[in-house]
């Protein structure tokens, strides 16, 4: 896992290096703060599949893999904000499982709920919710995710 | 379907107490069991913009008035279950404002979610999360969304 | 009405009629037979709903004016098919009831619904399909869209 | 399948059976008179397909295992109205396509449409219609799933 | 690709050719010119991608790959217009992004993207652009396809 | 103008200002930069009627107006990268009317592209586009909101 740390650190360190001035540089180290935090609270909520998902966008779009950590990570979820880890994943898994069209990214948030503590009988009630406001078909394919996790994270133990 | 039509029509009329026929009221005095649930927590949790919203479908889908109470609240909102009224209004509040496309149903939710104790400053939070997984201009929306509501409120009292 | 017709025909030979060769022109008067078979049935079956959408793209798309009356009415709906008129148009305000992004649409649409013999009571069933498949908002909307369009066409009269 | 009936019923039971008073069983039994009808018609429109949704939510969900049979079959599907199973299947294959969200849920549907008697040929219409409103890739799509099922009935003959 | 060719203007001939009066065989002759001027467009743009899609609709839906290339292609995409083939397909890669509810269609169309000179940092660029304006899933899965297409591409080299 | 930025900064600042050490305050002054980077950016492209978005969310959520000149403005478009603003541009129009949910954000980006050079001729042929790859209604309603936007700039002149 260091080992990632440092190739994306270094990538990104890589990318940003050509031709800067003193105060570029001085830039780019704060906004390394952004990325550190935001890197260590992606661990942190997501855990291994958020790092995948990171490390899958590494030689495409080395970019996108440091907005993905500084943004949603070193900014949102950082906030210190009367809203827990919990409530935000809730948040998060109803706002995927309505929209019905990233499942991938529902299935990283179904583990991340899992991680910060809510229940797979939360997540279920959550899903029955949506059947109302985005339809069972949202409903049933947000469940069978919520399945999969569970039996993925069942065979990793 | 005429007969139908009239039964339901008489259904609704019964909340606010006009005669039915022994022969319907046996089929309809269990149905109205969750209807009944359904209509006080509907009240209970959406107030008197829930109201309007059955009101306004009263002419043109008397049954579709019946179903919005019947399903969505009689029996999902009705659930004892380890959500809290709060965290499912949170969830709805998300859903809604990730899929961009129900706008009167997103200000009803926000209201109902002020209704049972969620706090505007965390309705701008899963707003701020939206900007993560729904993009900018659903948050935006959801937010401006919020901003009607709490002035409406404000004007009401 | 005759008036708008030939206004449009002008204006779309007027776009295509720089600098054409012989060949070229042939290609365009069957073009035309698309055109005009499209404007027949899109009044047909959308009435002055649909002749006010076109006009209204008239100086700000010309050619997205031809194209929604050639593909969509010169060439789908003028399909000799089994499905008839009644059914496409069931079928559409589904689709458009289900997105729930395109209410102007939705609107023409269920005129045209009414105009070619479904009942008012069937779309309200569709309605009530929606509220499954789509979700309650989607149920909702579709219905008070009904609704204004039941009234508009009373008001009509 | 008798055997998958009972135990979905035992499952239903064992859910809602801890500490029942009187009352609250008289209204469950009732209850199970639309989740009865429901999963009658769910079998008979939905055929296989629909029941093996039913199983693979069993353990995760089996409340929504419940509300599936209930809401869209017990009240939706059994409604007696103008619309008729074809056009019901119509109008929901319409929905599937042009939403373009719910794969698993639009191959379902197909082939309860061909159950119900909607032909091939009509199908394919329908997702022609769709290019028109929701874009070619949706018809794209809802034609290659027309496609699948057609292919998997074959061989399930 | 001559013998496909072939065979999809006479399975068209085919379906078209019973009992045409003259009159038709003339309107026919000439819709075969867009259908002539989109087939070579397509193939242009989207290459060996494009035309198994139109191979794959062949049985299922030959009217809807006679559409596909005449609306998209032979009408569209045939435009002389101020947009170069660039521009076009950064606009479709967007949408199709943006979206995110039809894969196969933006791999085809990241394809074409690519055929036509817009390099792979160009697009990596537009999906940065969609977290803002879709969300971080939309550009996630949009970056992913993007990589499976340029593995693709090295693979078939 | 300047009188709205200078109450934006002190708002912002006045967030952030309790109890900070100053390590903390080193950081926030450089995130100054990305903030005052992003605030001349929004203003650059989308002119006064950013500034109005931005004004808006001031009361009810002043840290989204921060994240939405931060992140899209600050870091996104301000990338220096193959893509200019034009081009931009027109990848986000194109995502917003395929999307078809968030009209007000497509008026402030189709304002955007013209004043970046992108031509009305131009973004109606993307519109054109959207027909094949969103449908005709979101193409309608792209170039309806078009037709508003230039009617718009008009009369301000």
């Amino acid at each position: 896992m260091k080992h990632l740390t440092i190739s994306i650190f270094t990538l990104f360190i890589a990318i940003s290096g050509y031709g800067q001035t003193e105060n570029q540089i001085k830039m780019d180290s704060i906004k390394t703060e952004r990325f550190e935090r935001g890197w260590k609270k992606l661990k942190e909520i997501d855990g291994e599949a958020g790092e995948k998902v990171i490390e899958s966008l590494k030689d495409v779009s080395p970019d996108l893999a440091k907005y993905t950590i500084e943004y949603p990570f070193g900014d949102v979820y950082s906030r210190e904000t009367t809203l827990d880890n919990r409530t935000k994943e809730i948040a998060v898994v109803s706002a995927l499982a309505a929209m019905g069209n990233a499942r991938p990214q529902l299935k990283v948030h179904i583990n991340a709920a899992l991680n910060v503590g809510v229940s797979e009988e939360e997540l279920s009630e959550i899903m029955i919710l949506m059947s109302v406001y985005a339809g069972f078909p949202s409903a049933l394919n947000g469940t069978l995710a919520l399945k999969e996790v569970i039996e993925e994270r069942k065979m990793e133990k």
